[in-house]
């Protein structure tokens, strides 16, 4: 089974820790295929960039179509999800999404940790109608280079947001973004309540939706476009994707 | 006041549409400056051209930023639109967003009604938070070009529909969708509660944000994001309002 | 255009407040009539006293009844609001939904500010609809006197109670209370995020609704009760009014 | 025990009707004494006569404070329910309410049937908080003088109605209106599922309340204004009542 | 009338601790019929053990079928309220639902109080449709043995979290959990707000039901199961009423 | 890897029925081992069948602590899933919560079909936090005896109820009941959308969850029972894994 992980912003560095999550991840028939976008923001931390993302993350997306079984979107923000699995023949998970679902099935309610703002995790955990099982959000106050230049003290921050969470009801907390992508199995043991990464779950999904071998909605919101739709400006693939 | 009426798609005859329907609604003293995007999708019917479409109009959206006190989406899926609220240095004012809020001071709950299917305007009212006040969808099962080639019977199938939704309760309806426009006037009388055309509805509220004269938001999840952000392959003007 | 702005106490000197800001609101060709209640509470801050509000508010607006294009109910609980909307034969607005509604076309989710208790206006957005668009409420440990005695210690304090809205989620601030009338001008730019104040939301948004010229629902929970109706004790122009 | 039964309109008959509904509910040791407003609408059909009935309903309440041990609102819309609780010294009863609470008891999800328009009983249900024990509203189109003059058909198209409420998935049906009163009594036998009536299961609520004898709150929401509160124009006892 | 008050932990003290308090809640007429499972677990305190228990409680009313007219579920959880309900002859209540519906008729929001974890309460309020009603809760971090060793300790804290929930919007609170049935009528005066002990309401509203005398419903989710049903293991008295 | 199929009633036809469908979806690595409970209902088909269905399922499980890696629990209601995930020392999945779940995973909103009732259904996936996504329920009537005897009209009567849920908004369909086991699959060609298999679906995701390797829970309201619990009455196993 070959499984495309998608990153949604152009710097490769993040691509190769995404992939590196995967194939940790992965089961042994699995073969993970990485990939960068050609073109949109280096870092997505803004609602325009997470747009501008989800072009060229469906873009890079049609290259692939009917080479891949399964796409995983390696973007916290789940960027173009729906889509993106309207789009591809194929099964697609976002990340948070994954590690979202994947929480309900360990306790009751879960929390989110991520690094800066919450507000568009909230929005996001809305959209994907799950704010009911959501106990609460903790930004902690460091960038990404933060957590790189002292890591200890990034990891002590995590611990103590993930104890806030745990008190105010959480029973697993989702660790967000790919700042902290690798810290869930890192600090497993000595958080109170299990950690989840979003592409280990986002890659352990995929598998069982090719697994259930489930076909794609003919009707619905999710089913394919009439064919002949017509567009301009865009990549070969894409515009023939869109085409049917 | 100018006020820049931005289409979402490239069909041009779809742009002028909104745009003397913008016209018509505007006060004296607003000039309505109608735009198309470069690319993307010629109609947006699935959930992969919204977002390419996205990209297109938030692109379009730079070029204007600076020359214009407000923006109007002229699209039904109101697309981008947190993204372009963030992005732009003025207010921006999604359609069915409008048309949505100003149902809110007509009645108590509104009824939404569209060609084809109704899945994606039901998440974007909760997009908006609005559940609690829909009382139902309706998607006749008309394409827009057979509401161009039989009126009558289009218009007859709308005012069976509007009797439907108000029977399920709702003291007010949304025309959703570019084909529409301009029928909410025409049905008018025939109707038994108001009737709302996104248009119409987000440049008057345009016009309102603009008088009010409010700040942008400097914290929160609509503050601009931080200067220096770097981005590849988008257009000059674009990758510059990005960067900050 | 006329518009009614109508107090709900019988405080002259809060509806001499309410119409200077509703002036300063208004666009050039709008006359904004101000007027107070015959009967009722000088203030009200119990619910009692809102429900006898309600109708010293219905007996005033019936007096007006054809003689102005819209009316704004000065009071910051939208007193007998969707009764003032159904009774009249134009639009009614209040000045908290105003607000509210305002702050959904400027961010994510909106914080509300008032001195002493909160919980009548978190009952009070939830009727709106509006809850999940709710970061959370502030009421300082103010009286409306102790705000005029000490302007300076009043500011900071709400100041300060904005930026803990800001925090907990908010991009935007309603400040609601006839006593912070005026603040959100004078403390925009002091605000991370916008305020935004009910007169002037409300006087603008009736002008939309004047300008949209929507036609009053003939059908649903809007439309006007059945003529005929019989009432006793009440004021000529309301028992008319009533009467159909 | 003394338990006011306050109609909210000014039709004696009506008033009647329901106190001899409550008696036959009330304990033994319960003397229910019947009231009707002085002023107001003769029946409540319109959201403005649903605000003038509250103002003569807390006139009503105000002449009794001190003389009974409870109040049962005997009007089907919980007509200033929250204000005169927090106003009065006694606890207080709405007759929906009550109803809405007992089918709670009873089953899962209830229904509600009445004569008319549904959606202000929508409203009010929500403003109880029960919307998500709330499976359905069926509003008969019949007016309360057809219920009279011809019950047989009445009687068939409640039952008619409680059938389509059962279908979807009510444990119990509460009935609205003081036109049905009586009727869940007779018609017990006949529907699948339990009738609630307003007035019986008020009653049998205020004896609870008053059996339980708690204090009244002394802060929140509920606890009574600060004393001192002026106004004008209101009648002496509701005034006294109001200053405290 | 006879109401059984059944508990559903095999602690004969805490039965009879419930007994008495159900005694001093009755009306004169009432018979309290106190009963304590033949197996299960000594107290609640695990998911397991409220499955486990839910079974014994069951086979326990099995056993007064027929013999009571009403039953209580002396169980903080509510333990099988649902299924005793469809099982049972006669009305069921449990003591925190009845509890927080009393809760309703005295104000806007309440808060829950309870030694321990509060998770599980907020499921229980989720599960009864209440969750609109809830302002916050409160765990001590005491255990019921602590609050036996110092009880003016235990009394201190529990009026600390009681004023810290009325702080937070409860018009009244919940007192949740066997260990604290008593204090609700202790601290009263001291209590800010209302205080309410699910023994004494659950009572109540036992004898409400009773007399109200409302048929079982014969269709929906609360009928009864149709007759024939086989199962092994069970005792004699619960299999032939689950046979029907 | 060895997962338990734990059927929750006492017909080992039903057991062996979900073990094959077991057996089918499981990867090559994993062993299916199912098991019958000792006591209990013959089918679960009313609220009390289910709570004492709850305490055998536990007890079944109890036997196996230890001895497997995960636990799918095949029975549609659910039944005592929190408590078994809180008690036993590995992972613990509900064939309808996994089917959900997986359904969130491949469109927007998803209905469930079932033979009789669906409230009891629609209560579980308000449990487990998942209305926002649930288009609708459709409930057969058809006993599973009907649906034995004549197959071919069950499944016309099947793909029918899946259109229905279809067209009002459904972009995937959960089958809910044992009765409907292996319908999945069968039906896949001939439904618009994707059609789920709680118990395949419960089985992917369990060897998710052992994959994953996540910690139990040490905190929150799934973290172990403090130990020394004591019981009586209880399988000795069962007791055992209590006392922790």
């Amino acid at each position: 089974m070959r499984i495309l992980v998608a990153n949604a912003n152009t710097t490769v560095a993040i691509t190769e820790l995404c992939a590196a999550a995967a194939r940790a991840a992965a089961a042994p028939g699995t073969t993970i295929v990485a990939a960068t976008p050609r073109f949109g923001p280096a870092v997505i931390s803004s609602r325009a960039e997470n747009i501008v993302a989800g072009h060229a993350l469906l873009e890079l997306l049609a290259e692939h179509a009917g080479q891949v079984q399964a796409v995983v979107l390696a973007v916290s923000h789940d960027t173009a999800l729906e889509a993106a699995r309207q789009l591809m023949p194929c099964p697609v998970v976002g990340m948070t999404e994954a590690a979202c679902l994947t929480a309900c099935l360990v306790g009751g309610r879960f929390g989110l940790l991520t690094l800066g703002g919450v507000e568009t995790y909230r929005e996001l955990i809305g959209r994907h109608g799950l704010s009911a099982r959501l106990s609460g959000l903790e930004g902690l106050p460091l960038t990404p280079q933060d957590a790189v230049r002292d890591p200890a003290r990034a990891e002590a921050l995590v611990l103590e947001g993930i104890g806030r969470l745990a008190e105010q009801g959480a029973d697993a907390v989702v660790l967000g973004g790919a700042a902290l992508a690798g810290l869930a199995a890192k600090l497993a043991a000595r958080s109170p309540v299990p950690l989840l990464d979003g592409i280990a779950c986002a890659v352990k999904l995929a598998e069982v939706l090719v697994a259930l071998d489930l076909p794609k909605p003919r009707a619905g919101s999710l089913a394919p476009a009439a064919s002949g739709r017509e567009s301009s400006g865009l990549s070969p693939a894409l515009a023939a994707l869109l085409r049917g």
